[in-house]
């Protein structure tokens, strides 16, 4: 048990310090029902999740069966900083107002994943705030510049001369700080986060708490394209407000290496089930496509429901499935809204516009496998199968 | 008017930045009799103050004739962290209480220069405590650790590898959002105390209170030596709780011309008084030493008072200037306590101890002109004129 439960553990992490003090907590656990505290600090700058994101969530899900309670940690008061981890240059304040918006967003989104019997929702601003001028004060004398200067991007940044501003070197401190007033066992980040999750550990040792946190870093999630991280900003990603259909679609679009990396850091199946998933595949038991599909309707029923997850294949099946479509059905991409006849003509499936509306009328042309009638109809956003007469089809893709 | 006063306010400074800002208060003071406010900040750390510590306050006090309302700070927030300018080290941290217990001895001594009715003691504890954790956050973005860097002192401790504490850069920020919180149109410090008193413009800036402070920078006074700066570690200093006689004694054993030096720094009289007193002693209508003994019994009656300052002369004079002493006395000096007898064949007034005794009891030798019996006299540390009959003299120095 205690074994099969620290292999779940592991499963896919990028790094752990001090598992023994892990394999000490969770035998505990089997042992005698003792639970332990494993915190996980989100900075609220970033409201809208995407599965990236849910990494470490899954994970935190996974330690709650094994007798964590988790401390979700809302970065309230650091967020007013923003962590500059990584990043080239200061951050933007948050107000006040912004950062508890954001809060709640979070707060709607986790317990789609996890447990809220085993999960509090905490928010530094109550000790730090608590803290004082003085107390920060004394906290900072804690850590030497030299030292802070040493962590890897606050380096590069002073070596190009871009402005780090002092309080940035208060965010790792006050992070820090969190484990010891939050008395934490585990803390859980990104690796992107080691100097952080170690400043706990160093700052439980000063403050004298009778504890050093174990760490657990989870490793960035690759993005749709499969190489670079998944991010807002690369357009790689499949957001947890996404509607269904998109996430349906965007999983089924995620090659099949990738698939098996979504399944080992996204999937709440064990690393059995995956298993025999995956043999099923290699010996011709399985579709790829059948496995991928059970992923898209599980991350689906996770945000959405178990409905909905079905109707989004229904849908995508009827879109994409279609036995009387091609199945290398090419792709035209314009601005919309845009008039149907001149979407016709401009995506080659029509001589002209004249034509074009002597087919409508004619109900030779079909959007989405429906006669069309309108010959005025400006199409909206989103995505169309064109099809003219019985041979001439396209994707129509209309984009703002 | 006007000019008189800029000429008495610019004796003996430094650095002054924004002369204009200066002249523009003290005009308009003699124009409408509105006042201004000068801050100048003490470090609670050191509360036995020496002179070298008054020529701020003597500033300060000459200031306050032309309409400077001062702020006197007591940095009982700041002096929790410590003052790390010019210091090589991280400072230790005071507790609380001996930072008020020195705060209470700095307000012993200052109102015997300064004028009470004009001068505000503060405690930036006040403001400070108040800014809170978030407060404190927000004032240490308003500052690079790059620039913070380019701190000489900072500069060399990072090159050097003596770790800088967090807690350390935050001073400067603090110490300038005094100026702040306090509104002040002049701050006044020692010239190593520059970037932190440029802080403060930079913060009124940045805070946008509406005003810039003006700067006056006071030079390190000289100690005794003439040569390196006065200082109790070097122990060339004259304390401003020293005996009378002590403090009298100390001023007449300085040079002529770091006697000049001091009335610039250290005494009230206006310039045009001192310049009459150069011109005598020039002209020779005036001995060096009776500038000298002006200049002491000054001293002497601000920390003690008038009629000490007159005895401290009387007694400096019975024991120095007795015209049966020889003005090239010789000094010697050696480890006490020490034998009466000892004493006299080391410093070779005696050839030998038993003759010592027989010159003793027969009333032939004089400690301070007063004649020795006890033979077995074990001579405490402090200083002597020994004398053998009419014409052998020592000046014995026992030290510990």
């Amino acid at each position: 048990m205690v074994q099969e439960a620290l292999v779940e553990i592991r499963r896919g992490t990028a790094e752990i310090i001090d598992l023994e003090r892990i394999t000490f907590l969770v035998e505990r656990f089997f042992k005698t029902g003792e639970r332990y505290k494993v915190k996980a600090g989100f900075d609220p700058t970033a409201p809208d999740l995407h599965l990236g994101h849910t990494v470490l969530l899954q994970k935190m899900a996974t330690l709650q069966r094994y007798g964590a309670d988790i401390q979700f940690l809302i970065g309230d008061f650091t967020g007013m900083i923003g962590d500059p981890t990584g990043k080239n240059e200061t951050r933007k304040k948050l107000d006040r107002e912004t950062v508890l918006q954001n809060a709640q967003t979070y707060k709607d989104q986790v317990f789609k994943i996890l447990d809220p019997e085993k999960t509090q929702i905490m928010f530094n601003s109550k000790w730090l705030e608590a803290l004082g001028a003085s107390g920060l004060v004394e906290l900072a004398t804690t850590f030497s510049v030299a030292r802070m200067l040493e962590r890897e991007d606050f380096d590069k940044r002073y070596k190009s001369q871009t402005p780090i501003s002092i309080s940035e070197f208060l965010y790792p401190l006050l992070q820090g700080y969190d484990s010891v007033a939050m008395d934490c066992d585990i803390e859980m980040g990104g690796t992107d986060q080691k100097f952080n999750l170690l400043m706990g550990r160093h700052l439980q040792r000063i403050y004298n708490v009778g504890k050093e946190q174990a760490i657990i870093m989870m490793p960035l999630l690759e993005g749709l394209d499969g190489v670079q991280k998944m991010s807002k900003s690369l357009g790689n990603y499949i957001g947890v407000t996404d509607s269904s259909l998109d996430m349906f679609g965007k999983v089924l679009s995620i090659s099949d290496v990738l698939m098996w990396r979504y399944y080992e850091l996204l999937s709440s199946k064990t690393l059995h089930e995956i298993g025999q998933l995956k043999e099923g595949v290699q010996n011709g038991s399985i579709h790829p496509k059948a496995a991928k599909e059970a992923l898209a309707m599980e991350i689906v029923a996770r945000f959405h429901d178990v409905k909905l997850a079905q109707n989004a294949k229904l849908e995508f099946d009827r879109i994409h499935a279609q036995h009387d479509l091609p199945s290398d059905l090419e792709t035209f991409t314009c601005k919309g809204p845009i008039w149907i006849a001149k979407a016709l003509v401009d995506s080659g499936l029509e001589p002209s516009t004249s034509q074009a509306r002597r087919d409508i009328a004619q109900g030779a042309v079909k959007c989405n496998q429906k006669k069309l009638s309108d010959a005025q109809w400006q199409i909206p956003e989103g995505e169309y199968v064109l099809q003219v007469g019985k041979r001439k089809f396209i994707q129509l893709k209309v984009i703002s």
